[in-house]
């Protein structure tokens, strides 16, 4: 069924649509931490941060229906949902802000970064040579995994990204000062070519970077260095946000600053199409009125009720506490994996990566290799970092101390197959 | 309440929201061609596209919840969902394609315009002068209504789109091959400026140039030099697609030509944040060989069982058949409203505008006076055009003759009203 399935795919989407492992699943159902596929099996969730609050949240679904049974119109009516999610929201975030809803994190970062050039009149940004931040042509441009359609542009400078491996500036205690010295070299080169410095977007625990030997204050010297030169901190919640890290409910409260702008999007609908942002409000008042921005789908009642049931699910049921309880206990149970490859294991509430490197080298084939052990034992996970070589744990936030025990039990088995 | 509302709104989302109407109206529930505002009043929509069966429609809204219950999860794993989406759409397209899902048409035109570019190796594109195609970055600089953020950029030419009060060529005769001629020059000016000529991406009826005397063969010459220069049709049909224009599914088969790529959005979900982009196989090849293209929300289970329901309701329900012959008994009714002011009364299916002049000059002012009159009256419409002066009827596919017959009645109370 699998092949009919890739050739069905191949025929009706065309060449090279991304699928995860090598031998692909047909997932049909999900529940909780839980997916299933077409023969009933069921496969642990350790990857997908979209479910947030579980595959197929009762609650949620029926927030979802109910709401599609009375109206789906766009913003332009008035309409409470979208205040009174404002408002929820809003109360969850550090600083005075307003909110912009899209559909996905690509498109709130695609406004973020307009926010940035509306407020500055300049138009260069900053990011990380190792990062994603989504997929649209504005914002692809900081994406680095591929060249974007019709090359690198001159706007977008990239810094090294913070690296455990091999930390910038010789060493975890130097990585803050010499992260900030190559943002100020990268500001002073997008001002000698004319573009301008308008922002540095970032993912406030660098995810994608794998999560390398960051902790409270790293960004402080960055911080600095961009206020000085007056550009925005664009700060990408779209994977640390929601309570994930168990510490805290945005990534950047946790590291200690204030973004200009906060974006958001998979774990915010639990899977329905919605995301936004959050700006302060002179952000956000020179966005509006440089453009005159209106987002069809963008915070439509259906969208507002997902929302803010994912809110009240986060609080009623305690998951960003148990991202902390489980996070930690999970994290304690990987540490005691042993095997020569594994360099660094670390974590922060339900987001955790194990870096596997060999004589200092990145170890990427073999990081692959557990993936696909895992998938076949069934546990679903992915890998990140500059070259693939850090197994990256993001499950549902209703992960328990049982499904982490069954995430050692088979890690420790597919490290044990592994050759040294 | 409405001014609490409006309160809220500004403190909560900030200033130049976009919102319709100087005395907004709040809506709370939707049924069919309905709306409902807080205090129980109905109103006739004769505005939204997006609820194209109908607001609410229960078994949208069915195969939604159903979905929902069961699994939404992305496309990284195999799903049949979005395969026999793929397949029933395609079946509907005119030529053979490949399909391309996102979660708004913005993010469908903004794969589009990298699609002619990954097939040009050009950056160049071509869009009238009174167009909207979306709101992220690239989409934005297509956009005529305000300077995108950071100005217009050098890579987008305007052709002057056609024109009912002032035909290009100076005749509605003579405007195709003017209209032709003109994009012929562009062409010619993104070459010498070394972009080069990617693409012309275009509504097929000019939905929002007001659908200004254009008919089948319209467009031919045009399509002709774009061929002749190698560029690509990026066929824009988020407003006349699916069915609307009553004659035909979409807007590209009633004007008699084939676009390498068709986006599509608002009414593909009924409301649910789905759309996407039908492409010819060697232009889908070269955008998803260029580009590691992933789409976390799209085509995701929920989404195709929403579109997949729309389609089946279109059928069964005989949509389409009923924008011909309600749409032919609307415009055969408001072709009898007798004013000075009325300049042309045009309409295809249930896509309808009356254009407002005097002396042949828009008349914007009253044409707003209109819209607003009939809000009052409980009737939702609105306006597009150069000057904003010609009235748009866009309803809901299942509006009826009696849904006619009170739009036409309102409207001549209104006109009768205005002052000549």
């Amino acid at each position: 069924m699998g092949n009919d399935l890739l050739e069905r795919r191949a025929r009706l989407l065309g060449p090279n649509v991304p699928i995860f492992y090598d031998r692909p699943v047909e997932i049909v159902r999900g529940q909780g931490a839980y997916l299933f596929d077409a023969r009933g099996q069921r496969y642990l969730d350790a990857y997908n941060n979209v479910a947030h609050c579980g595959h197929s949240h009762p609650r949620i679904v029926k927030a979802i229906c109910e709401q599609a049974g009375v109206l789906n119109t766009h913003t332009r009516y008035l309409h409470e949902g979208i205040l009174d999610y404002a408002e929820t929201l809003l109360g969850k975030v550090s600083f005075p802000g307003q909110l912009l809803m899209t559909c996905t994190g690509s498109e709130a970062n695609d406004v973020a970064l307009r926010m940035a050039q509306a407020v500055t009149g300049k138009r260069g940004f900053i990011a990380t040579d190792n990062t994603y931040h989504g997929n649209t042509t504005a914002v692809a441009h900081l994406s680095t995994r591929r060249p974007p359609i019709g090359g690198w542009p001159d706007h977008i400078r990239r810094v090294p990204a913070p690296d455990s491996l091999a930390p910038l500036g010789g060493s975890l205690d130097a990585q803050p000062e010499a992260f900030a010295a190559n943002v100020a070299r990268a500001i002073d080169e997008l001002e000698a070519s004319g573009h301008g410095f308008a922002g540095f977007m970032l993912c406030p625990i660098f995810a994608n970077e794998g999560m390398p030997g960051v902790a409270p204050g790293f960004l402080d010297p960055t911080v600095e260095v961009i206020r000085r030169a007056g550009g925005l901190i664009l700060c990408d919640e779209v994977q640390p946000g929601f309570g994930r890290i168990g510490s805290n409910f945005w990534g950047h409260e946790w590291l200690g600053f204030t973004p200009d702008v906060v974006t958001m999007g998979k774990p915010m609908g639990n899977g329905h199409p919605v995301a936004g942002l959050v700006a302060a409000p002179q952000v956000m008042a020179a966005f509006r009125e440089a453009f005159g921005y209106f987002n069809t789908f963008g915070g439509n009642p259906v969208s507002v009720a997902a929302a803010m049931e994912v809110l009240r699910v986060i609080e009623e049921e305690g998951l960003q506490e148990n991202a902390a309880e489980v996070g930690a206990y999970l994290l304690d149970g990987l540490r005691e994996l042993s095997h020569p490859l594994i360099a660094d294991t670390r974590g922060l509430g339900l987001f955790l990566g194990i870096e596997l490197a060999r004589d200092g080298e990145p170890a990427s084939a073999e990081a692959g290799r557990i993936v696909e052990a895992m998938r076949d034992r069934h546990v679903l996970m992915g890998r990140v970092g500059r070259a693939q070589h850090i197994l990256k744990i993001r499950p549902p936030m209703v992960f328990s101390r049982a499904d982490a025990d069954e995430l050692i039990g088979k890690l420790s088995d597919c490290f044990e197959e592994l050759p040294a």
